[in-house]
């Protein structure tokens, strides 16, 4: 069986939702990313990837991929006939691509990520004044567009919907992007979606208390 | 004809890297992306991508590819007897995906566009404090291997090639590193990498003339 380990709300919450929407059963791993500890026997993280980040798939076969890009096509390959990725072959598959580096790189590398682990008001000005012109990109796209890609749902879709759900908490008001607004109502009226994200905020609250 | 448009020595260096070892004619348009003005006519390059960043490859039929995960594997692919990425369906694809993934976020993104952009060290401090243990992912890996992924060049040594090329000017001693600087250098020695960097330097030398 797949694993996959992930910390609550994390970037790892795209691909809990990738494998629900591909009707994939997986064992979950909790990590307490801060001190790298792997909840059910404190098993140390850096032992299962030296990267220290979630998510880390384990494959069948017991190979551990990473990076969320890789992850989320690698998952949606192994259900072809649910359509979670355009057909290698088709362009689409490189806009499918283009979207995933998007959300990876500019909206959680460089926004999100120094948010929530340098926290610093220093640190996070730049990143602050670049968020706006990055959010009108996605935003101008899904004006006219059900999804990132294509007529249906992809992982893409899963990314930046997850990207999306924590502008809030990184201080982002994402009423001033009608289009993603309105967008990430249509992602959480998915069931896989809403399931996923009803798992891990339940997770998140154990956590907190 | 396929259109790069690029800035000397930025990341669309490699795809100007996979396009010329993909041995493929492309008209190369430069970009000053601080003005974001295109060089040739002065256009604003925001018309032709709103982004304002790149790479951006214009295909065949016109539509226009960004982000350099999507561009490589899209030029990769036009010529797969080049094997300049592995095949779809091969796991190894997925390495790669995970490879361009982690350069274009880990080291681009959180590290060297912070550098050049932001570059005031209230700005910089924290992205300085993870760079190490972020390089210490390839240097590993590349200690016992020549190459990122399976047993030839492929675009996520392209991309991998520019990141560490840009390491020094960013400030950082990849001397610490002798997996790294050997790999540079097998890197370096390829005639298709040789040239695409000696035309971007010599851009590079005109324009700060
Ligand atoms: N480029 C990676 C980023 C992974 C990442 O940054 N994960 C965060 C959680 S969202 C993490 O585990 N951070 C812990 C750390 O970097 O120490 C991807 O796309 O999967
Ligand atoms: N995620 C993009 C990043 C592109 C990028 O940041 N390009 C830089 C040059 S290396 C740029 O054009 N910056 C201008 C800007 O962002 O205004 C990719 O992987 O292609």
């Amino acid at each position: 069986m797949l694993q996959l380990y992930f910390s609550p709300m994390a970037c790892s919450l795209s691909s809990r939702i990738a494998l629900m929407e591909a009707g994939l059963e997986a064992r979950y791993h909790l990590v307490h990313l801060r001190t790298k500890k792997v909840a059910e026997d404190e098993a140390d993280f850096r032992g299962v990837s030296p990267k220290g980040a979630v998510p880390v798939l384990v494959l069948e076969n017991g190979e551990r991929l990473t990076e969320s890009a890789a992850v989320l096509q690698y998952i949606a390959d192994l259900k072809p006939e649910r359509g979670l990725a355009p057909q290698p072959g088709d362009v689409d598959r490189y806009r499918l691509q283009e979207w995933l580096s998007f959300v990876g790189a500019e909206i959680h590398k460089a926004f999100l990520f120094p948010t929530f682990w340098y926290q610093d008001d220093a640190s996070l000005a730049k990143p602050r004044g670049r968020i706006a012109q990055t959010l009108s990109v996605p935003s101008a796209h899904l004006a006219t567009r059900e999804f990132l890609v294509g007529e249906r749902f992809t992982v893409a879709d899963a990314h930046l919907a997850w990207a999306l759900l924590l502008l809030r908490p990184a201080g982002v008001d994402i009423a001033l992007w009608p289009p993603l607004v309105a967008y990430l109502e249509r992602m959480q009226a998915r069931p896989a979606v809403r399931d996923a994200i009803a798992t891990e905020m339940a997770l998140r609250k154990t956590m907190a208390a």
